[in-house]
């Protein structure tokens, strides 16, 4: 299809060239926020790594409440029937249920939650909304992997995401081992922007959040990266918080535990990084996916 | 299709019943062998948790000739183009060769060497000779997972081994990692033997090597053995052999590394446990998935 493009477009992808890494142009962490509630320490990690792993941000009962509602929610026929929730074609199980910070007021309370939104603000330097919220249900035996993707690529391409300038949190329901899918991230990755090949589909969201055949990174590239910063599986207990950059490359496998993995995935970007009209050229993916509600969080 | 039961099967199995779990009816390991070459420690540790890994077994130019022969063979279109040969439906990759003892010199040595028959015999408690052979390359980036399975379901109903009396060896050709896919084991399953529901289409084998959908454990019963005895990942360097008993319940997961995963497969049986007709009441699968050539290995 014929694009226009008239804007300056920092982190070109799926417009018809070859797979590329070029270097990130923002910084990691942003300074000047409205609130620093990390060591000095733990900056530095995320700056390097790319994630952060905090232990214990939630207690037990918290978290039975969230996984309490999630199987709640995944149960209902009209939150199963909602363009919403991602169903496995096979085995109906649901994977994903999307916005949930609209449609529960357990995850609304979570999303908004000081303990992970300030670390939010802290990295983005500046206040926050939310760009998107999932639950990601892995059941136990049947939950399938994903490969690996920088979430910023997509959210630049198909959402209109101009810098990279948002940090993901994601909440641990469920312990994560080795055995359950836990989420892999390369080190130092979010220093790297990769470019992918080919184009970008119309409504290629409707199949992608099934199965990813564009904006996936060649192997040449994530090579490149695991040579240079290697894997880390940032493990952690229900009530832990991974935070990870927007552009960190990450992955997760399959769940051969009888027992299922879940998480809450909170989307943090800045209020002074607000969508514009995506870069592919093409109509902006449905607000559940990319919310166009830029209204700080209180 | 009717089947006509004149022996006794003591773990029948695909015979149109429910899955069950009975208790294994044979010694985990078995005295009076032609040596013993494994400490008191190393034999309670096996029949405890049905797996042992040796580290450092072979060293690394032994294992780069493996790797060298492995892609050679790997590579070369009279190999990719036998029964022996899997190969991925979608990439074209090999997914593993059988019967390499008989096809390679290289694996044909590796498979006598002492250093591993040795220990199959000191477990076994017999003279041993190859029931199986195989490479199995799970390529980086795209490997694939395999879902838990007792191989001794298999080798019982489909090539007729009578009793639990065989020991596989797995020959560590790359380093095993958390991230490679390596081999995931329920520690003291192969103290149960885990029926199946259902029954055994005819040649079977031809797609159970690409997709397993008979003879695959239930949930329950899967549940039932890891709250027993949890999941243990014997990683190992290259150069590592793990020896599991042929009832351990067993599994791998995806290859989202980089870099290839390979091993070598070798399965030792008892040259008192020699197969006899299918407890399927099916013709025997070929000589390459389970030897009928029963000469003791020298």
């Amino acid at each position: 299809m014929t694009q226009t493009r008239t804007r300056s477009d920092r982190y070109p992808s799926r417009v018809g060239t070859e797979a590329s890494i070029t270097p990130r142009v923002e910084p990691v962490v942003h300074p000047g926020g409205p609130v620093s509630v990390l060591s000095d320490e733990q900056l530095a990690g995320f700056e390097r790594e790319g994630f952060l792993l905090l232990e214990s941000v939630f207690d037990g009962e918290e978290m039975a409440r969230c996984r309490a509602e999630l199987t709640a929610m995944a149960a209902r026929a009209e939150v199963r029937s909602t363009p919403q929730a991602v169903v496995e074609p096979t085995s109906q199980d649901v994977r994903s249920i999307f916005e949930v910070h609209r449609s529960s007021a357990v995850f609304s309370e979570l999303a908004r939650d000081h303990r992970v939104a300030d670390v939010a603000r802290t990295l983005v330097g500046s206040d926050v909304y939310l760009h998107q919220s999932r639950v990601n249900l892995k059941p136990g035996l049947r939950g399938k992997e994903f490969f690996w993707h920088s979430d910023f690529e997509t959210w630049h391409v198909e959402d209109g995401m101009p810098a990279m300038r948002a940090v993901s949190a994601s909440v641990a329901l469920t312990d994560n081992t080795e055995f359950n899918g836990p989420l892999m991230i390369i080190p130092g990755s979010h220093r790297s922007y990769v470019a992918c090949g080919g184009e970008t589909p119309e409504r290629h969201y409707e199949q992608s959040l099934k199965r990813q055949e564009h904006g996936v990174p060649d192997a040449g590239s994530l090579t490149r990266l695991v040579e240079e910063g290697g894997i880390a599986a940032p493990k952690g207990a229900a009530g832990s918080v991974v935070f990870f950059d927007c552009n960190a490359m990450h992955a997760s496998g399959v769940n051969l535990s009888p027992y299922p993995r879940s998480n809450v995935f909170l989307v943090y970007n800045s209020v002074e990084n607000t969508l514009e009209a995506p870069y592919s050229g093409q109509p902006p993916r449905p607000e559940y996916l990319g919310s166009r509600d830029f209204t700080p969080l209180g």
